[in-house]
């Protein structure tokens, strides 16, 4: 039954206001209908002790850590998170959702300093480890996806609000990335409507 | 005057109880009275960021983060406190003291696993860079030293109460490490009266 399945590791990537959370949910919903235990998580945080750190690092100001102090704390969240929730999930055989992981660390973190992109992939090496089975980079033109998020309310908006630019270059970074990464990352086009982005995420599970 | 001078980055290391804070502290008056600035600080902490992670780290249970994430958070907080503090202080030409710095983490995060070591150097490398000039190791039979620390009060006693068998292994650990780093790391007899060891430590200054 369920517990002797595999376990399967899937992440959902994006720039914001891509739709990938409304679609981790989604895909989590499927999965479940068809019996399999999905853990629904995400990044940073998605642990107890990754939640305290994301806590510190999204509250105050944008200029409170340096690029490096923000990585090291993120990869200190994700640690947590692979230890006490992902990893333990997968051996009992679950499917894990995550909407982020370290592809979000190589673009946000790895392009936010000069030189920081290779560190970024050493300390993921060095320190993580595991990467998702598949990822689902949802892509969406930044204009598209910025009018998305900032209709949102909530407030952690440091991301977001580095604009148009940041999220320009980081839908580049996302897009380099998946065509190095054929066998993990696909690319859904997001800028359609959520049942037919979800069908198409369906119909590229591993 | 003062702002001419190189700047100088000393660090006290040892068991708990060995005396080292002590120490730092009588150091930081003695430079003082000769008319350099002097910035006496601590780790894990000594920025406002940095000590917000000490508190992350030592509050909750023992086994709240692995060792893994431990190190990760400690790293964080020590590239908080370089950029902050010490980096800028050491520019304008001050002392910089710091009770307790890399080899602290080298000794409790370094041996807490196995293979453990080798991760924390090339992350030291990697992330931090920088180490003092001179460093002193407040040497004392880990006995006498526990006797010390455990009469003192605070909440903070996370790692004192591992006991005496882990303050032995700390203590051969600093004392092989400063073996091997001869140049740097100045064995210091922390078992005799406060002025003694003190006079010892301000004839050993570089």
């Amino acid at each position: 039954m369920t517990s002797r399945e595999p376990g399967l590791f899937l992440s959902f990537e994006g720039v914001d206001g891509s739709g990938k959370s409304t679609q981790a949910a989604l895909l989590a919903e499927y999965l479940r209908a068809t019996g399999r235990e999905v853990v629904l998580t995400r990044e940073p945080g998605g642990s107890p002790g990754a939640e305290e750190i994301r806590k510190l690092v999204l509250e105050g100001s944008a200029d409170r850590w340096s690029a490096e102090a923000e990585l090291l704390l993120f990869t200190a969240a994700r640690r947590d998170h692979v230890e006490r929730l992902i990893t333990p999930a997968l051996a009992r055989g679950a499917v894990v959702i995550t909407d982020r992981f370290a592809d979000s660390t190589r673009m946000y973190q790895g392009l936010a300093a000069s030189g920081l992109r290779e560190t970024v992939d050493r300390l993921h090496e060095m320190m993580i480890g595991i990467e998702p089975d598949r990822t689902f980079l949802i892509d969406m033109a930044p204009d598209r996806g910025l009018e998305r998020a900032l209709g949102r309310s909530g407030g952690e908006v440091r991301f977001e609000s580095r604009g148009l630019e940041l999220q320009e270059r980081m839908r580049h970074g996302f897009l380099d990335l998946a065509a190095k990464t054929p066998g993990r990352i696909v690319v859904i086009d997001g800028d359609r409507p959520a049942d037919a982005v979800a069908s198409d995420i369906r119909s590229q599970l591993p």
